[in-house]
């Protein structure tokens, strides 16, 4: 069962700041980038909707580490790592590297997200059991 | 009838990029909030329901023209000048000037907006009149 | 010589607002992004150093006219157009389409940027012609 | 010596997404103006230039816990604390709460920043003493 996914992201123009490098916040765009089609390569989306219910998976924890600094044009490898799979909740690393550079990481991530159910028109989130066709899907690596 | 309305944003570091000046989407977003802004003094916000209906109001049409370069922690005054007001849509002027430089502009963008109603759930549009309460307080200057 | 070039753009889900649809100000990035492969297509960098010389493109106009809503994970094709080129600016146009969809388009911008050298340490930029080696390889198109 | 700092920020509606609520990376925004906000409260910037050398401040890990969910016009106060001054480097938290909600925290976040110095030029860096000016100023408290 699929406990990795990887996506190459580049690093555009407007991801960088004005001390020549990529702004930290660009990170979490491609992780996050990375996470939902890591759920359309399973069939899914992070925008599920069965049985009249609409599923979402706000983050309650995010957090990086910054190892070294990234450049415009540069192309990072952003493989996510399912580390841990609750009835409710899922907990994401992320490992971004330069591609071709296998050797060090870039920079290292991780999501804990929660799945809820809710109503567009009211906004109240409830948490929910992550939906059979996505949870039978997903294993975790230790 | 209020047809103008000023509001002062700093560039913050997230707002610029590797050439050590503001992104020029940076501006779209001074305007847009601006333009939130204006509708709060009104006693109104965009983000509008009247009797179970919700209002929106897209954009259709954009536009800006970049005079000068601006750096990390300069002060813009944004102001929304009303240009047009028609049954469904409005068209805004925007005049940017640096804090404190009357003489010349920085930037002069232009945003034309629909008034919809729509439903969350469904996601179609329609265009409508602008809302009684907001319509009487808006008058465009030639 | 080129005078077009295509690519295509997911819409992700940081690019929505709460009105369920793409914020428009994504629209200028997909162009931005599109522009920059557009430069890397013919060997070339926005982000250009010749001899010394650090080469920038500021926007001096942009505008987008916007035609149909986008969702989350619609592909888009960003198509630049190259519709006016001289010593030391050029104008693109860019049409956007749903991809699988000829006949319509989502919206419609357009970008005029001009050719500058500065120096980082100072960021004062000066208008000078397009190097030869980019200008060579461009074309206007009617 | 100030070790807290406060400042309130208003949810735009570009810092939301198609779920109704704030998108989490609004929040590394507001986190970020509020620390420039806090130098410039000391007399400095964190794009400081002294004696012809540059100073930066790049971010080595940044997180963030999530608790509740905030809407569009939501009025946020982002109180900084310094939680650890060494020589080279800052560790701050940031305490989140809906504006008049003294009770609960709606999120809590953390930044350590590494001061370096370099050159716009190269885009090199390299850790250096934090500069006097400022260091003097900064307390941590525990």
């Amino acid at each position: 069962m699929p406990s990795r996914f990887s996506m190459v992201h580049r690093v555009e123009f407007s991801d960088t700041d004005m001390a020549g490098i990529i702004h930290f916040s660009s990170f979490f765009r491609y992780m996050e980038v990375t996470e939902h089609a890591f759920f359309r390569s399973l069939g899914c989306s992070v925008d599920m909707e069965i049985d009249g219910v609409h599923y979402g998976w706000p983050r309650v924890h995010v957090e990086c580490d910054f190892k070294k600094p990234v450049r415009f044009e540069d192309e990072l490898t952003v493989e996510l790592i399912v580390r841990e799979k609750r009835e409710r909740s899922l907990r994401y690393q992320f490992d971004i590297r330069k591609v071709g550079e296998d050797a060090g990481l870039i920079a290292q991530g991780g999501f804990t997200v929660v799945c809820v159910r809710y109503n567009t028109g009211e906004g109240r989130m409830r948490a929910v059991p992550i939906p059979t066709a996505l949870a039978i899907q997903l294993e975790a690596e230790a």
